[in-house]
């Protein structure tokens, strides 16, 4: 029996593969493991049955056997543990490599979302131009600090990690800003990450979801 | 040879445990494990030989002989491994603990964080009576499905564990907000755990760290 995770039924992104299951299914595709995906609305995200395995009414889950499990990052972490590929063998490797998981989803997220999520939910509140110079900045400061401690080094601690493969998620979703570009070792490194094959088979795989969502909503 | 974690010298919480050296203390008492603290100024904090332990300008970090970890998650986790007490026996049981690691540091603080910080940072912005609503609107949609799926249990998924742990620190940032009293059963969850010999030892000796610190400034 495969894994099954969730994933958005017609994404919000357009299939940039900017939403959560992107990280998860290439964690699996990195680890060459089969996995069956379950696509649901925003109406279903909210019906006590998802809620069941995601109390935050999100994507993804992942289901395999009795084991339900939900953000991403722990379902990344649970996965790299069960085969050889994205964490080194020494128990202080995985420890680093957790942390850099922490630093993506916490430290390196929170400024890029709240940058993000303005652009969208406040572009016509009377506040928007006055703010965003400071939300910039406040990523601009973690992208300076992350290029720093990178230096020339192709991955983040060693061989290519679940660490690289959450931060390259989260740095991705600057893309639309032009902000990484600033930054030349961080935006090669998210080239590195995307000309993996399987960051691309994941990719494939996310964007035919929204392809399909399309062509029935057209 | 004890394990050395940073600390504010002077932490801007004024002692509430607010900071993040607050959870790793308390994982390391809940643990019965002694450790060492070096307090770091915030110029000290912006300086090589911090930033090559904690490559963001933060606290806490750790170090154990080679080993030098940062993220607070992290820590936890990594601390958590080491000793019976703070994950379940059971790969299954741990990948759910961490899980609600995740969904403390990511899930819930974000909105949380993002409504504590603009009340200080965006206080005297003309904007933010306007704002401050929807901030709170959006910590209040997370606790009110954080609520849901506790229930009337006592921790989030069995045992107290470091999912307990990270999620307990996150709430606690709402004390002054007074927004969590509306949620019972959260409230109680908070002091449920802050009940705990372990937090309150915890608490005591980051508290005595700021009280030192008035002493010597004034």
């Amino acid at each position: 029996m495969s894994p099954t995770i969730t994933a958005f039924k017609a994404s919000p992104d357009r299939g940039r593969g900017l939403a959560r299951d992107m990280q998860v299914r290439w964690a699996l595709e990195e680890l060459g493991l089969s996995y069956d995906t379950r696509l649901v609305t925003f109406a279903q995200m909210k019906e006590a049955e998802h809620l069941a395995l995601q109390p935050f009414g999100q994507i993804p889950t992942y289901q395999d056997g009795d084991l339900v499990l939900f953000e991403s990052g722990a379902i990344v972490h649970h996965l790299a543990l069960s085969q050889p590929g994205l964490l080194p063998d020494d128990a202080d490797g995985r420890a680093r490599a957790l942390a850099w998981m922490f630093a993506a989803l916490v430290t390196m997220q929170a400024p890029i979302v709240e940058f993000g999520m303005a652009t969208i939910l406040e572009r016509d509140k009377p506040w928007f131009e006055a703010r965003q110079p400071m939300l910039e900045q406040a990523v601009r400061t973690r992208l300076e600090q992350l290029s720093a401690r990178l230096g020339d080094a192709d991955w983040l601690d060693g061989d290519f990690s679940a660490g690289d493969l959450m931060m390259v998620g989260v740095l991705r979703r600057l893309g639309s800003s032009g902000v990484l570009t600033d930054y030349a070792n961080l935006a090669a490194y998210v080239a590195r990450a995307e000309a993996r094959p399987a960051f691309k088979r994941a990719y494939d795989d996310q964007h035919q979801v929204w392809v399909e969502a399309s062509k029935s909503a057209g």
